[in-house]
């Protein structure tokens, strides 16, 4: 039996092509139309994963040629004091997008917060309005993950359009908007989750299979298809050397061990590698797959928003 | 071989059961909150489909209970005028439901007009915040039709959780909002469009299967799983003596027959009714089945749009 031939579908070129894009629209938005798009970041409290997530935004923003703000408020902000900085961005002019960065403090409830974004400075797509715009097949913001995913597999060439698309998971963030991005590139779609019987027998008949789970590993080969595009949306930290040994191949099971002695722990998706790789005929690596696009996308986004709201 | 034993789903029983309900609520309500909830349906033009449909929302709202308003417009009406009806309704607090009924007339956007109407008065459903607030799976005004599958499942102790239910149609109005109830309710879910490939293979996996495409018989035998719970959302008129054999069996082909006789046409879904019978457990009939949830929903939609605005 000949080895199956898998094609590893990188994350870097795509980021790569829509950061050069996003730099020249910048370029020629600020020659031509005399301004600069303008993304704010908000934070709050010393959630130090957001720390650096933000602080990746900024940077890229920044590389872009990107205006880009940080505005930094102690753990201890209250909701108005939030909505109020959420308020007067929504009222600057030169403001284009508005991210804040979950998760907020406890005293803080996430929905409010979401609401009150102006939704044409919505750049991460969480407003109802953007959400139900996407739904509805209209022109919105799109959350950046999914929209990434798409980006992924229309620059590989792979063929959505009739193709039968199966998402493990329902996010918000991820399963439903997935959902609705590959049913509006004619995918026939089918979401899968927690209550889903039988899961193999329905994602084995997936052209593409997206997993958005959050579990390490959990996607196996029973669950592919032989052939399928398999897109692994998780990101999760595997310490367990036994469990490493389950999940990689000789060719890189040493590099990942080697990670974990000196890390303590390496990234692993939803999917386990070794047997995507058996099965699949492409799948996005982790890391270095679909994570690589959601800075990218946003700042796409922050793009998308300026133009939108002043009818460019 | 014997003969498959089939469930005729009827949507009288159930929508009588819902208007029995929603006379009950408005009585509590106007005895224990002391106003009665307030629907203002809107028609502009003269279509007399519309006509009928708006004369029965007017009728069912009267026998129970409520309060109800109706809008009629010459069919010259401009878009401000009528965005000048709608803002009025929105700022009147007893006004509880709006519905503009669609279609509207060609110098008039549809899209334009429902974003007009007060979300939380939006008793259709159709509002991008309400698409967007159901398909996060947070509490929302959901379009008539869709609800009334779920009352029609719930009811006849149809268990959906952990279910495959397969949707035959993407359209704004059923196909998405009911893919993201039958989520809610915790089926997995396919959606199927024009564009599927192979749909009889798809289709006859569902548990559940939702046609609702627009065409007359479309579902055919090949569709439909042994077993299948088969609902047909589509009302459509067929005129075609020969095609009415391919439709009724011996059961109904007389009574069939006569009515095109009589009226020149007889109402049919999208699935064809003899071939369902031979293989689902159990269908919803057309007329008779699902059609006669929507003004039962829109009722209940109405008086919850009140609780909620009244914060009750």
């Amino acid at each position: 039996m000949s080895e199956n031939q898998v094609k590893i579908l990188s994350g870097a070129p795509i980021a790569e092509a829509i950061k050069k894009e996003v730099a020249a629209e910048v370029k020629s938005l600020s020659e031509n139309h005399g301004f600069c798009p303008c993304l704010a970041v908000v934070r709050v409290g010393e959630d130090p994963a957001s720390a650096v997530y933000v602080g990746n935004k900024v940077k890229t923003s920044q590389e872009l040629g990107l205006i880009s703000e940080h505005h930094h408020l102690s753990a201890e902000t209250t909701q108005d004091e939030l909505l109020k900085v959420v308020n007067d961005l929504n009222e600057r002019d030169d403001v284009d997008g508005i991210l804040v960065q979950l998760p907020l403090p406890k005293q803080i409830d996430d929905k409010v917060i979401l609401e009150a974004i102006n939704p044409e400075k919505d750049v991460d797509g969480f407003h109802p309005i953007n959400v139900g715009r996407l739904a509805s097949g209209q022109k919105s913001l799109v959350p950046c993950t999914p929209a990434g995913v798409i980006e992924i597999l229309k620059r590989y060439e792979i063929e959505i359009k009739g193709k039968h698309a199966v998402i493990v998971g329902r996010s918000n963030i991820v399963g439903k908007p997935m959902a609705q991005l590959l049913l509006q590139n004619d995918a026939t779609v089918t979401i899968c989750h927690s209550r889903t019987t039988n899961l193999p027998a329905v994602t084995s008949q997936a052209d593409i299979l997206v997993a958005a789970i959050g579990r390490a590993g959990f996607i196996r080969g029973e669950h592919i298809g032989n052939g399928a595009v398999v897109v692994d949306v998780g990101i999760n930290n595997v310490s367990d050397v036994d469990f490493a040994h389950e999940l990689f191949g000789e060719d890189e099971l040493e590099k990942r061990l080697a990670v974990i002695e000196k890390r303590g722990s390496t990234l692993v998706g939803d999917v386990n590698p070794k047997e995507a790789k058996a099965k699949a005929s492409a799948f996005t690596p982790v890391p270095g797959g679909v994570g690589l696009l959601t800075i990218a996308m946003l700042m796409k986004n922050t793009v998308d928003a300026a133009k939108m709201r002043r009818k460019i």
